[in-house]
């Protein structure tokens, strides 16, 4: 059975409860209960990762390279400015596949650019919860 | 049932011939045949066009608002510059999914920014034929 | 009699169809209808064309050069960047002036520029179906 | 019988005397009469003001909201970098048309950008004193 | 007993009558009185200048220099380009404190950089009519 | 009883002791002590908070949409460029007021521009420890 | 026999009939006539294709690459923006000269930069129609 | 005896009371006879004229235009963003040669650029008062 | 005995088991342990800190203060985005040295600027675990 | 019988030596050997100058404008930036061809702009040593 | 008696028989003359050195700070780009006064901007020989 | 026994005589004789050039590649525009070490790149004469 750590990054711990009309109503919690869900009926064991922290962010990174298979990352407002982080999944051998619930090109211009691009595998954009359910599709052809 | 218009832009028709290190081996007829054969199995039928021309392509989006429920395009290169082809989806109110068979945040710095992001519902970029078929999961979920 | 040629670039041809808040509910065949008999009472004769192509907006105003005393053109989105449009403009020798129904001043950024600015007589916009009436009146003046 | 403000900004006092190459040899008060005689016969009353100062032009807009029903402006140099004059503008509710004599596309790139354009209904540029005469049916059609 | 000029630049003048989304609705009057009361308080004496003229506020900058013992400034649209009224500030030794009603790194861009900012001893963003009561706080630290 | 929260970024805990030349003498403690003084005078009670990690700011943020009426921060080097807090600040409901105790825009010039301005109610820039005092007196009025 | 196709972009073929200043007054055909037979000598057989539409050159570059041996392309105004053209020469395996008759870093800015550059074996620039000759002697020593 | 205008823009009033460091110590009006001595000596009578308005420094170039053979000119500040006196300048035929007593390309970077150096015959830039001593040698061989 | 602190930031840790092309085979250890046994030889006492997170970087060099000479320091990706980390230095007076393994000026361009080089007394950059060893040199020559 | 010099500039006397991968391994004597031949086919007499130094490569070209008929240069990296070079060709009126033997437009980013480019007649780009061979035959065509 | 060394740089020494619409028709020899006549009447003794190679001009400029009082430079195309010969200028006590006979800003945007202004005491730009007379004074008057 | 050469580039023989502030207060000659003992204790012998000339450093660049080991280079100015320099480095194979006595990321702007710096095996930046001792371990190390 294969193994995918889902991480997400800064205040997404929040989503269900503020900017609805951006994220919509549900919870992380229940996202992720979802995708545990799906992960099953496709033979895979998810486990689940928030930090509002870069370093701790990285210092899971790290640690999946010996338990994981894959990773799924939002990295939230870390994916536009952090090097750290991508130097991170570059040091990584495990397939990371990027994930954001919101069309971020449809915003702000500077959530025009992710410096995470460049070392993931793939990104998929602006399909709300749906983003992880794809990334997962993803992950478990990628591994 | 649903129909679905999948959009390949300049040079994809090549796919499978050309650049098979960034590409693959499998020619555009063989990706669009498994992709008809997943969209069945989704109970959504699939047409396919191709050009290498920004006029046709921008006809066959503006076509389509009457006779299908979504699009998925990969318009290669205009990508980067057609804001014709951006207007042309933005006066549409069916939604499109962008999609990238190579990761075009590790290529060439003029890939690195799609002007057809922002008027489609989200992107999927880097997973080779697999874009199509995780697109595909996409627009249903939309449509 | 003088003869005008008016050339509609891309997805002009859904005016009034789509996006009525920015170009108003009048078709493009009905503002036509205006402009002709406008132009009948300033004793000209107008004819219309409308592509999506670049190249054949291109080979419409090459033949224009033998067939009318002067253009109105509005290329929508290639106003933007095509400069090819805008060699094709100044290597004919009767005046064109360019059009936009919206003030594309106060849109998206990228729309800011014209590049067909710097070789057409002058430019009308803003004022809606009125832009191609007022630019009529400016090109019986200019030919 | 509505009333209409023609704002002329810096050095347009010269038009006639000097740089007849770029705005003809006609002088300001001249083409000014031509406007009133259209105006009269389109059943508008014309008012004139021109001066140097950017302060007097703002003072000049603001009093035109309460006794004008629209404003054509032709403000100079001070067009590429007056946010003042533009806050102004934004600042009242009667519609403006921006004019220039000169292409200012086919000019010094400083000329290129106005910062009027997206405050204004409409921008008339090119056509030498006739861009006036354009203005002014624009207006009519605007009030 | 200490003296302090409040200069208020372009179009403040229309404070409460215009864009009272922006600015609310009371007159630049009334807010005069305000500060003037607050200002009784703290035993301090307010004059207040307001002009559209970028050569005024200079003059009423270099004039104070004598007559007061600091100055609150809003300038208006001039924040963003005027550095003959820096320069005026800087060659005046008494303190200044810039003010803006409304949060400008929240509005257009150009509105992002004050070149005031540098030359006045701080600034006050963002608070309404309040930001003035707070700047005659600050500026009664500072003399 | 209203409570306010002050955060206070990196570095700052070392005022009064290192670039005393910037910050002046005085140190956090000695400062926050008159805050709370002055705080408890307009019957606002005042918790303090501070951490060089960008994590725990964002964590200290999110807890305190519970917890306060409003928060005061100086995210110190973070205000350049740590769009995560920003984005914390925007999912919480309280206003928040950005403050500075050096004039910023007198300093290097990455210091000009905070990421933190858009999504704050004002800024206060410049006075020393008196900013706070000040922004104590602005949140008053926010909340 | 090698055989080699010369690509001649939008506007091309008005070369002897317009700006005649820039271009020389010789027409294409009689352009060509002249490689025709300078290529004879060198045992080369030519083919002339020339377009307006940016899709048909990419057809016209796609299709070469199983009948030529080389191309010789002059893109005119595509040579500045089309990575669709430049995508295409990529995908072709045989070698590519670009050529342009006029000194094009002598120009306008926008013409100092060509996309295709950078894909082609070569450029051969400034030498009006001699270009073309020099160009076939350049692709006789590659093919 | 030729006729020559010397025009000082904004805050030169005020050379030799403040920022003397910059400026020296002595004032405008000492400065003045000083150049007006000098200017005797060479058969050139010497008028003075110093504003804070940029509208008056327009009209004070515009009226030189028939009462002058030549000006000296210190716009101040307004050198780096007046395109209006610039254009000012350009609209009037006798020579005006620039001139700064402080060596502006040795200050902050906003003033290494004068958007009147085009439109002047000539500079002196860095020699305190006596930049308007070569300044009247300069205009003499001009006029 | 003099003492000094070696910092190494994010993803350091993995030296010698990721990237080993870069960074070559040597754990970080190992380095360490050369770089104590030269310390020895030189008469200095080294500790050793490394850390993935920013704010403990910050906390660390705060601390060195009070017990440390001199700092080594090579903070990886947060070289080239942390104002935070740059502003920690420049508040601490014992002097830093800047070390990087890899020749960052011939790598990925986000990594030719380091923010931190200005606040440091100065670099030893591309000599690999080396530039340690030199770093240390020159740290006691400063101290 | 004409006469041309052909100046190379700064390393190209290594050719042939060093980074053959993109020079190839002729030396520049060889080179130059086969340029003469050609040249006299073509009754061209042909001498050679190569030097490292700017100054000599400017003196070179001053005196060619006495002896030569034209001049093909090379300049080597001296074709980026040095503008005295571009100054010494545009003072003489004898034609220049730039040529280079690598295609700089495939290479480092710097490589892509030659200052040269704009005051030579043409350019040939990327064709080996027989970049000089075409050259010898465009100056024919040019003398 | 005072010492003062004129140096100019590469092309000037073509001064009076190449671009003379820009230089005039006087030869740099006929200049020299007269700047030494005006000297002995101003009792300086003038020393001339001209040379197109950047490192003989910094040699020069090394050499002159013992034996001259002061000098002036025209370093030609050198000025927009040597940084070397910048940091010559500022190794050297002496004042430096800095000469252009042509109007830099009226020419090619990259003669806009010289290097070597912010070391210089000042400039004389635009006047043709007549800008040496001037600097002649000038340096008369700083020396 | 192994032979280094240390290139010193323009102004750097007047070290120790000007700009003591930063540069320290001994000569060149002083400094290498102080690495000409300390390179003896290391087995090395050392030799030593110096030019202000860029074409003579280049010369010395090109011969050292049979006479040397390894360059110790501190290009002076020359570091931060010289492609032909940067050229001649990766020209040859053996092994550059870049040397600047002054942290140059902590002066002007234009200092803080180095176009050589790509090309160098590594950076020595800041240490004074140092600088230069450190490099010679650390060219040691390479060769």
């Amino acid at each position: 059975m294969k193994k995918v750590l889902i991480i997400n990054g800064p205040n997404l711990n929040l989503v269900g409860e503020r900017e609805t009309g951006i994220y919509g109503k549900e919870t992380l919690d229940s996202i992720n209960l979802q995708i545990k869900e799906k992960a099953a009926k496709m033979n895979i064991e998810c486990d689940f990762f928030q930090s509002n922290s870069e370093g701790k962010i990285i210092d899971a990174i790290q640690s999946a390279r010996k338990n994981y298979d894959g990773v799924i990352i939002n990295a939230g407002a870390y994916s536009h400015y952090s090097y750290a982080i991508a130097d991170a999944i570059s040091s990584v051998r495990i397939p990371f596949v990027e994930v954001h619930m919101s069309n971020i090109f449809a915003r702000d211009s500077f959530r025009h650019k992710s410096v995470l691009s460049q070392v993931c595998a793939g990104q998929i954009v602006g399909f709300g919860k749906f983003s992880y359910i794809l990334a997962l599709s993803a992950i478990a052809e990628l591994i």
